[in-house]
C-alpha cells in the first residue's frame, strides 16, 4: 500500500527525522513484518540513513557536501540549484527499510533523514509498504 | 519477473533517460502495482535518479563528479578507468521504484538515468518486476 | 525471513567482500528466487558493488573518498569519527539484490562489499531474504 508524509523544511539545507513519523504510518497500516520503501519524489531533496543520537553528525554531512558541491558554480542549469540536484544523485532519492515486530529495523543509532537541499519547501515523502506473506 | 534492456553509450561520460523503456517493459508485462527494481551488473556504471526537462541538470552532475573524482590520478587499479569504478559506488547502481496504474511512481521532474562512465559501450540494465498480492 | 552476517575488520578503512557469504545464506534458506536486500545496521560503515577480481578497485574507491572526506577537519561531531559518518551515508547503508537460481545476481565482475570506515570492529550485516511466489 502507498503512503505519504509531509515534510515542512525552514532552511536551504535542512536534515528531519522522519523515523518516528514513518513508524506511526506502519502502526496505522498494521504492518507487523515486511519491507517499507521510503521513497522522494523530488529532484533536490533526498534520503539518508545516519546517526540520530547527535544533531552535529548531520550537520557535517550537510557541511562536507556543500564543500564537495557549492551553490555558487559554473553550472549550467540557470535556476541557481544545479547543486541541490547533484546532492540528490549523490545520497540517494530512496531507502529501503525492513519492517519487524510493527517498527522499522534500524541500528542503536540510526534514524531516517529526509535531505533538503534547496529549502524552505514543502515535500512529499512517498512510502511503499508490503507485508510479509 | 526478469526483464533487460539494452543501452548504448556514444561517450566516455554519459546519462541516459530509461524512463520510458522501462514503462514499455512495465506495460508489456501487464504490471499495474508493485515494484521495479533496476540494477545495473556492471561496475563501472550506475543508475540515478534526477531532472528530467532540463539536460544541463544531469550534465552539471557529470562535471561535479568528474571534478571530484578525475580520470588521470594516481590510481592503483591500472585500465584507466578507476574514476568510473568510483563514479559508479558514489551513485550506485541500483534504484527501486514504485509501479502504480501500470507505470512509474515518479516525481513531476523525475527521470531514471542510466549513468555511463567508461563509454561508449553496450551495457544492460537487468529489471526484477514484482506485482502486488 | 531475516538473517544475519557477521564481519569483522582490520583496519580504520577496509572493504570486505561478503558475496559468497550472502550466497551461503540463500543457499541455507533454500531460496531460488527472489530479493535479497543487505542492510548495514550502523552509522559509520555502508554497502557496494562493484569490482571484486582486481583489489586495486576498492582501495582506489577507498583513497578516493578519504581525499574528498578526510578524518581531520573541523566537524562538529567530536567523536573522531565524522568523516566516517559522511562516507556512510555518501554510499548508502544498504542493496537490493536479485537471486536467481539460488544464487546472487551479479555482474561478471560484480561483487558486494562490506565497506567499514570506522574500523577495526566487529560488525553485523542484515539480510532480508524474500521468495517470490
Amino acid at each position: 500500500m502507498l503512503r505519504y508524509i509531509n515534510v515542512r523544511s525552514s532552511q536551504r539545507s535542512e536534515f528531519i527525522d522522519i523515523t518516528e513519523k514513518i513508524n506511526e504510518v506502519i502502526k496505522e497500516a498494521g504492518i507487523v513484518s515486511g519491507i517499507c520503501y521510503v521513497y522522494v519524489p523530488h529532484t533536490t531533496a533526498a534520503v539518508t540513513i545516519n546517526e540520530g543520537a547527535d544533531p552535529s553528525v548531520h550537520r557535517d554531512i550537510q557541511n562536507a557536501l556543500t564543500r564537495l558541491v557549492p551553490q555558487e558554480m559554473n553550472y549550467s542549469h540557470r535556476e541557481g540549484n544545479a547543486d541541490a540536484h547533484i546532492k540528490s544523485s549523490i545520497i540517494g532519492t530512496s531507502q529501503l527499510l525492513i519492517i519487524d515486530e510493527g517498527r522499522l529495523v534500524l541500528g542503536t543509532w540510526q534514524a531516517v533523514y529526509f535531505c533538503e537541499f534547496d529549502g524552505p519547501r514543502h515535500r512529499r515523502v512517498t512510502l511503499k509498504l508490503i507485508a510479509d506473506k
